[in-house]
């Protein structure tokens, strides 16, 4: 069932359009996930995911549910499709990175990780095995391998035997996942992850790894966590040079627009990122023409649209005045209105890199685009 | 252009059925009005109060809304409704309630009020003219007189001071509206208020006043500040009794929805209360078969829809379960769905007795609901 069709490469870069097949329906990639962190994309109904900001698939993270609503609610529900009432694909992560991110302190040795409830401060173990009995109650229909995601900077010692770490867990985890059943009848298809920090020998090592194991997909773990953006493109770029080409690939946690069209250049075709979401509760909007903070005092006045050339209902429905009121009064409609916008703008920028591709022109688009992306307005 | 249309009399209460006429459009009433503090119904887009909540008319907060946007913003928009962009009508309260309740310090004197800002402490001097001024700007369709809301309990010497300034103050407003223009070209109706505290004389004297001055409408304000609900039922319906029969009645801030029907049986056709979206954001949910704490464990594993019988798509898009680990969670969603869920309620509350009033059988209606309304599920 899972299938990754691949449609077009742009002759100027590393570029692909492609489709990728789940039994939730169809992908349409390059692609952006929307962040759905605890059961819910932060601010956002799940009919205005699909009908204002079209997104294809959503992410959830495994660390959250897993701790809150719990497996038992989600086994109950039938999943989290069923619990949250989302009929598209859903994709989660392992639950790795939070338990490095959020967890008060974690303890990991080759059979897995200890870690302490943010919430309740409750112990937990997570093994690869269980990541992936988790991941099977949640049913997700891509669900990612379990790893540890080394922080920025990392001494290459530590870089190179996470990785080695990383690789015997992905062993596992393709082990127990292909030994045991999934819950609700349909398939759910699990990723790799290739590691190595920012060393260029442990990346091409870690992706040739990756590559050999010849999982249906691929991601790129361990970047997006402080590198400067030209390291995690040079690292990109070593990475998909050597995964297989008829494989989806997936930048996790990646990033700016900007991020997103150079990677997608790199021959990436999945990316995640909380910024969206979080920079629009906070005021900060991406356009097509460059980047608003909304706070500011010169919108005071602005009755303008909120964003002319915007695809959402709110960018022509709210103006930029309104917003900016909103915002600083700290209303909730605040952040609902900016984050509908800036979903809608991460959906239809790969959107729109994925037409340039088809039409072959995608390296010159890009080249246009990135000046104004990171212009402030 | 103000119209108020009685259409039917319940032969077994005081309950009536009417339609108001603004510039904006119609208002069936009985109507509950939800509350836009600072140009925003909590947690609401616009679409959703139209089409979801199907409310007729929402109010706005004068008091907050000329501390922030301010006057300066609010009048390059052409007034509140382009700002916010909300099509139908708004009523105003005067600021009076606000200051009262919400500034760090106030003086009253015959002249007005000075207050301080709650949000920067900054000093403002509302007088009953400078009201006027500022819903004018405001451009609300129904704005209200200058009045003293005052406290319960009130000893009654001051309660019978404050009521008769309370007037001198309306004859003041009404000066004033009547002798200054609107900004926008639309016509503004000015209602006014009838005080008293929690004593019959006083409430019969401010009723026989206000019904002398014959406004185009007129609310009964000073009840839903801490009384027992058997008081404010004892003070509607004195009031209720005087005022004109063909002149809608405005009762300000009331309330749980067995308090608008036992009021609506007493003659009130308009209501607004803050407690469906503030109760809906702590996990509070009105229902046709009684009060959810939606918080509850009970509805851990409860996937059943939100409200079989609602009437927004919230209702059934949505299971317990969900709204409940949203709302344990913290997740903005959650405080949504159950804003949604309780105005859309709210809604039909009053629509509903509207078809009973009109169909003859209210007073049996309101007495099969109440004891449903006030079940703990």
């Amino acid at each position: 069932m899972f299938q990754f069709e691949l449609q077009t490469k742009d002759p100027g870069s590393s570029a692909r359009a492609g489709t990728i097949t789940t039994a939730h329906g169809e992908i349409e990639t390059p692609i952006f996930m929307p962040v759905g962190t605890q059961a819910s994309v932060k601010g956002v109904h799940q009919h205005e995911l699909e009908e204002d900001i079209k997104a294809h698939i959503i992410l959830g993270n495994t660390y959250h549910l897993y701790l809150r609503p719990g497996l038992d609610v989600l086994k109950s529900a039938g999943g989290l499709h069923e619990f949250i009432n989302w009929k598209r694909p859903i994709l989660t992560d392992s639950g790795g990175f939070q338990v490095y991110s959020l967890s008060d302190t974690r303890k990991i040795n080759e059979s897995g990780v200890e870690f302490k409830s943010h919430i309740d401060g409750s112990k937990h173990f997570f093994t690869p095995e269980y990541a992936m009995d988790v991941q099977k109650v949640i049913g997700a229909d891509i669900i990612m391998a379990f790893d540890e995601c080394t922080p920025y900077p990392c001494p290459k010692d530590y870089a190179k035997r996470s990785m080695e770490m990383t690789h015997r867990w992905l062993i596992r985890c393709k082990e127990h996942f292909n030994s045991t059943e999934g819950l609700y009848g349909y398939e759910q298809t699990l990723f790799s992850i290739v590691q190595g920090s920012t060393y260029v020998d442990l990346r091409k090592r870690s992706a040739e790894f990756i590559a050999e194991i010849d999982m249906l997909g691929n991601a790129i773990g361990g970047l997006s966590v402080g590198e400067p953006a030209e390291e995690m493109y040079a690292m990109t770029e070593v990475v998909t040079d050597i995964l297989p080409e008829d494989k989806p690939r997936y930048l996790m946690g990646v990033g700016t627009p900007a991020n997103i069209l150079e990677c997608i250049s790199l021959g990436i075709d999945m990316f995640d990122c909380v910024m969206p979401t979080r920079n629009a509760r906070n005021g900060m909007l991406f356009t097509s023409e460059g980047i608003i903070n909304i706070k500011n005092a010169k919108w005071k006045e602005d009755f303008s649209a909120l964003d002319p050339n915007g695809t959402s209902y709110v960018d022509l429905f709210y103006s930029k005045a309104y917003l900016r009121h909103l915002m600083i009064a700290g209303e909730y409609l605040a952040k609902q209105i900016a984050s509908i916008h800036n979903l809608a703008f991460y959906l239809w920028l790969v959107k729109e890199a994925r037409k340039h591709i088809i039409a072959g022109d995608f390296a010159n688009w890009k080249n246009s685009m990135i000046p104004k992306l990171t212009t402030r307005l």
